[in-house]
């Protein structure tokens, strides 16, 4: 199976972040904690714009993905945030290498 | 100790990507095997247009980094592949959340 890898960049509403980022950071440890499929998301926001907002997305496959925005946790973000995404570009790509330290 | 948390864009002259991708390889793999300050650089290039790389970097701080750029490993990087890269953004990034699978 083929990992899914995509980048998705947002901009959020400016006065709408710190309760985007509550709903976003929700999101992404109940994912991790209950799909096995999804595998890595890493959120940062832009220092110099913070409304600017980017992740790395890392799931286990095709399927995995498709399952993952069917689930009650993201489902409930997405419904709870779309006024707060003024844009959303989301980017396909391939790693060339993934390297971290242990946790 | 506050973490760097950074983002870099790059775009490669594409008749040269294979070799740059090979210098970048073995670049992060050296870096975080052999620096305990370097802990996370991710690699990835965009689907629809592989030369356009970018990284996700985390320093554990300030200090780290700059040691970092004084490797004899992060020169040979940089002074190898300096024909090889066509742009290069830095953007400063604070982390809103890093979650991923346990390796």
């Amino acid at each position: 199976m083929q990992p899914l890898v995509r980048i998705a960049e947002l901009e959020i509403v400016p006065d709408r972040l710190s309760e985007y980022l509550g709903f976003l950071r929700e999101e992404i440890s109940a994912s991790i904690e209950r799909e096995d499929g999804v595998l890595m998301l890493h959120a940062v926001s832009e220092s110099a714009a913070p409304h600017r907002v980017r992740l790395l997305e890392v799931y286990a496959s095709q399927a995995a993905y498709e399952a993952h925005i069917q689930t009650p946790h993201f489902l409930k973000y997405k419904q709870a945030t779309v006024d707060m995404v003024a844009s959303l570009r989301l980017i396909d790509a391939d790693p060339i290498l993934l390297a971290a330290k242990p946790a």
